[in-house]
């Protein structure tokens, strides 16, 4: 049995320490957080406190805080022996400051607190300094979901940015899209199904199989009539997008 | 009964005719296509023709053919009395060159023919010229369709360029993710989740209520790390997007 704890009640911690309480090899041994409060509503299933001083001797440290705090809190954990990670895709590694081994335990998907995911179908993405660590790591990533990657600091890095695009990136488009039928009285769920299409498609096929549109089919006359519609930010990212579709696919005409 | 002839054998004409094979409400009285090659699935299931001048005597001729061949083609059908539409939806009603009375018959929703779409799901966009018109391909499309909208040519034109950012743009976004991945072997499938979350939150929430990520934060350690390892069309779209973002959510902090 390993054993773990997590340090840090956000999202991401919330949701790992939810998904440790069921699972079957690994036990979530203490939760850590700075703040009281936040600990509450897990008192009654499992050992918690709020300081590092009491924490309890277990196999992995899960650290689960803002990015920008993760350097200066991992200072603090003297542990030597023992295996820390953080959850961050942004992070290298080496942003951890402490005496202990280190790793990278990262689960790919946007988590909020309104919404519940089910840990089993996310990625996460592992990283460790040794082997043998790594061989840990991935049992207890392996017990809360089935989709388990190795992944080092270098390829996070390019991971991450690949995420911005594909999820703060895609979200931004769809506020364009929600603005345009505002503007128009036109109500947004119109746009569902095809939102929803779309994304169920480039999970099954390569997105440069399922491309479409004015820019794919190179027709000019649709374009200019929609860049007479649009102005501001919107115009320069229609414009700019369609210059990048007609570039990729142009070639291969 | 309300009669109709699919004119167009191509992913929407043959989404529609599928559909309307089943209806209850609507008979499927004739499908036409210029290549008699294109009926060949059809011949044993509906009344099939590849003349114009043997077409019959319908409530409702659907056209399903490419939108530049749209007005062309309408003008052979002389059909005084009858209702003709078109499924486009960044033509204006106008477009229809007919003698027929005009209307619009837009199903919102990407069809190819490898992927099946279940009509019942899709938004059907109406207009029509006059208001008998309209209720009758309002019976026509909620016998397929349970998300039916009136929907006029401008704001159709409105639209059809939110379609093109939720639909065509968000797959070339998808795209970069995809080639970044590839560039750092790292399986595209690590996305996928947050993929599928993404597009299930916006459906669920407004998109300003669910932006996440640095340029949302303000994060501009983050964002300049990324940009050193961006460039040509990804950087600049990185950087046109991330200043999008802070531009809308800046004044609200």
């Amino acid at each position: 049995m390993i054993s773990v704890i997590v340090l840090g009640t956000g999202n991401v911690g919330t949701h790992l320490v939810h998904a440790f309480l069921k699972t079957k090899n690994v036990e979530l041994l203490q939760v850590y957080s700075r703040k009281k409060s936040s600990l509450k509503f897990l008192e009654d299933k499992v050992s918690c406190t709020t300081k590092l001083a009491e924490l309890k001797a277990a196999d992995v440290y899960i650290i689960a805080i803002p990015d920008d705090e993760i350097s200066n809190f991992s200072k603090h954990l003297h542990l030597k022996d023992k295996l820390v990670v953080h959850t961050s895709g942004s992070l290298a590694m080496k942003a951890l400051k402490t005496t202990a081994n280190k790793g990278v335990f990262y689960p790919l998907q946007t988590f909020s607190k309104n919404n519940h995911v089910d840990l089993s179908n996310v990625p996460i993405c592992l990283e460790t300094e040794n082997e043998k660590d790594l061989l840990v790591l991935e049992q207890v990533a392996s017990d809360i979901s089935n989709h388990v990657y190795f992944i080092d600091s270098a390829q996070r890095k390019h991971l991450h940015i690949a995420a911005v695009f594909t999820n703060n990136f895609v979200n931004h488009i769809y506020k364009i899209g929600f603005d345009i039928c505002k503007r128009h009285q036109i109500p947004f769920e119109t746009l569902h199904p095809l939102i929803l299409e779309t994304a169920s498609k480039v999970v099954q096929n390569n997105p440069d199989k399922i491309q479409t549109g004015p820019a794919y089919r190179k027709d000019k006359k649709t374009i200019a009539s929609h860049l007479t519609l649009l102005s501001g930010d919107e115009r320069k990212i229609y414009n700019i997008l369609t210059k990048s579709i007609e570039k990729t696919y142009g070639k291969k005409l």
